[in-house]
């Protein structure tokens, strides 16, 4: 069950797009587990994948087709990763893509791939062939729910979410989807996001604007530091809304919007995380610059002591300071750091708060949502990551997950 | 239960030093909880301490001490690790030196204190006040067991091993003790060693001799990546076996030495990791230098998803493949790297290797020690870490353990 968060708001349709999902068989029995998203012609896209060395294939695929058009499908499958699947795995990636081509009658290069699932399997092609008939003919603008529901592995609740602006004398609205129950899943390989919006934009600035969006949204979310091998964020732009967005005031608003949907998308992520029973914000200021805060921020999210703390509602500061004091930073001045737990100063001058009472801080770590506050004293950056707690489930899942 | 390790071996007794341990009642009950190990006069020391920014009150009064003169004396709490206390911490440390220094005839900078235990609480002085007419009465050449057991915290077994060698015409012991349940322990402050020997090293060379055989050892073992505030390895040497080593033949024996006494020490640790079920063994090859190959071998160790599938005893090699791929080894070819579970190849060519059956790699994941072997196929670096397992009892044990 996330954290925060019990079913999927109302998704609202992007005038140029269509969705279908339906059930391939692929792995699951009983559910859909592939979708298709359609574009109008003249959509425009960004994506950012995996920056893991050992990407899959689907990822290698897209990769390749979008250096050179733009994208008419995205055709997405969940239960198989296509991942440490070799040469095979490509040819496969690629055989999907001709599949879909052929019924709509582009080329395949136009067809993105996408797989989350189990690594080191082959794709069952043949059941892609099978079910593109079913696929193409549900296809329909209000089936986002059906598209989120589909592109699910472990998640426990399908994630999505719609803004929409006004900008000029028009509209814009943004809809994502993503799928992942942690950045955690190198073997049901992990974290994936579809996001559209009826804007135009400049073709030389939607790439920065995905990017920048994800840099604070999908790159600031940890569960416990793992990197899948499939991940990917794509936004597609249809220009049907008659908003066409270039540098300036429109851009920067629609800037703000995306960065919205993808922060939703990607706590939600972290509110579903594999066993979480907390959703943490760490929030590190005093910094020299970003990169000293996002170091701190990490060391303590990654940290399995304050993880373990965490799920124990137990306001340990000595676990929080330690993993700051080893996060590496130089001429670091213990001295001057202050560390809160929500309202509540639990750290200063090198210990405990003068005045901290052990109440106090269980009272904010028995809560679901939890703020760890680290100051460093030392600058005027700041930074905020989100993460969850560790749990008997994380092992659990994850111990038993393919045995 | 430790994991391949029942109980101390005979420690032998070092020439030159003797040993006590007392039950001050410091925190826990109806156990030794104080130690002091004394040496002659002429004895040299060399020390490594915690790298963590915030480090512990004795970490500082030692580092103090040991810049001015030689210790004649070492003064080892377990149950409280006086850190996070600020300055009345320091003013804390200072005493129990000088309580020691009164009683022993002494000044008090010739005296370093240690603590282990709880973070955040003030060391009870007015014990160690109590305890020293017991504590001196109890020296003896042959308390190193004593001693051992004194310095335990969560600690299942005592640790400690004895190594003899024949250098020139005339033969060293050198004896060691340590303490740690994994390098895991903000707040029950976690590691330390203290090794002596009856050589004779020139005092030039014995700091940089511990160093080698710290960076080997102690700094080749995680169990979780945390580091603790007051972890610290000390060697004492002194000179009464009558071998005396200065640069050269003998003492490149004696390093040998050390460093197999460190290393049986520190594995030790790993082996007795909170909630360890396995002891792993991550040897990286082919490594441009020996910097990328522990990248790689600990960002393989820290893997969560890496630990749960050692737990499970599953063979999950997509896992360690992810994990090596986000390691962030520039320009890594990941068609190149080859990846054995013991005796059995698991990746080849970026994907599973041909002929592998899972039933081979479940064989050696079922066994209690694993050796992880990884080829990078770029280079002719090696290093080997060790680790252990990520298993239900470590979230028990860390999730309950102050509350």
């Amino acid at each position: 069950m996330a954290v925060g968060y019990s079913r999927l708001p109302e998704l609202l349709p992007v005038a140029g797009m269509r969705l279908a999902a339906t059930a391939a068989g692929i792995r699951y029995q009983g559910r859909d587990d592939l979708a298709l998203l359609e574009f109008a012609p003249g959509s425009t896209c960004a994506a950012v994948f995996t920056r893991n060395a050992f990407c899959a294939a689907p990822v290698v695929v897209a990769r390749e087709h979008l250096e050179r058009t733009a994208p008419r499908y995205l055709l997405i499958n969940s239960g198989n990763a296509n991942a440490g699947t070799g040469e095979r795995g490509l040819r496969d990636a690629r055989r999907c893509c001709e599949l879909v081509a052929a019924r709509a009658g582009c080329a395949s290069g136009e067809v993105l791939p996408f797989s989350t699932g189990v690594i080191g399997e082959y794709l069952p092609v043949e059941r892609f062939d099978t079910a593109m008939p079913a696929l193409f003919d549900a296809l329909a603008a209000d089936n986002w729910k059906a598209a989120a529901e589909a592109i699910m592995t472990t998640d426990t609740v399908a994630k999505g979410v719609s803004r929409t602006l006004e900008i000029g004398s028009g509209k814009v609205t943004v809809t994502g989807i993503a799928k992942g129950a942690g950045m955690i899943r190198p073997d049901m390989a992990t974290m994936l996001a579809f996001i559209a919006t009826d804007a135009g934009i400049d073709a030389s600035l939607q790439q920065g604007c995905l990017k920048q969006a994800v840099e604070r949204s999908f790159n600031r979310i940890t569960v416990d530091g793992d990197t899948s091998t499939n991940d990917a964020c794509v936004l597609v732009a249809t220009g049907q809304s008659g908003v066409t967005l270039s540098a300036g005031a429109g851009l920067e608003a629609f800037g703000g919007l995306l960065a919205e949907v993808c922060e939703v998308l990607a706590q939600l992520i972290v509110r579903d995380a594999e066993g979480a029973s907390k959703f943490v914000t760490i929030d590190v200021s005093g910094g020299r610059d970003a990169g000293e805060c996002l170091q701190v921020a990490y060391t303590v999210a990654h940290s399995p002591l304050v993880k373990t703390a965490l799920y124990a509602s137990d306001p340990n500061w000595g676990r929080i300071l330690a993993a700051v004091g080893r996060a590496g930073l130089p001429d670091l001045d213990i001295d001057r750091i202050v560390i809160r737990l929500g309202d509540v100063c639990i750290v200063r001058d090198g210990g405990v708060a003068d005045g901290y009472r052990e109440e106090n801080g269980q009272r904010v770590m028995g809560e679901a949502e939890i703020t760890i506050g680290i100051e460093l004293g030392r600058g005027t950056a700041r930074e905020c990551i989100w993460t969850s707690d560790l749990s008997h489930d994380y092992v659990t899942i994850n111990a038993e997950y393919r045995t």
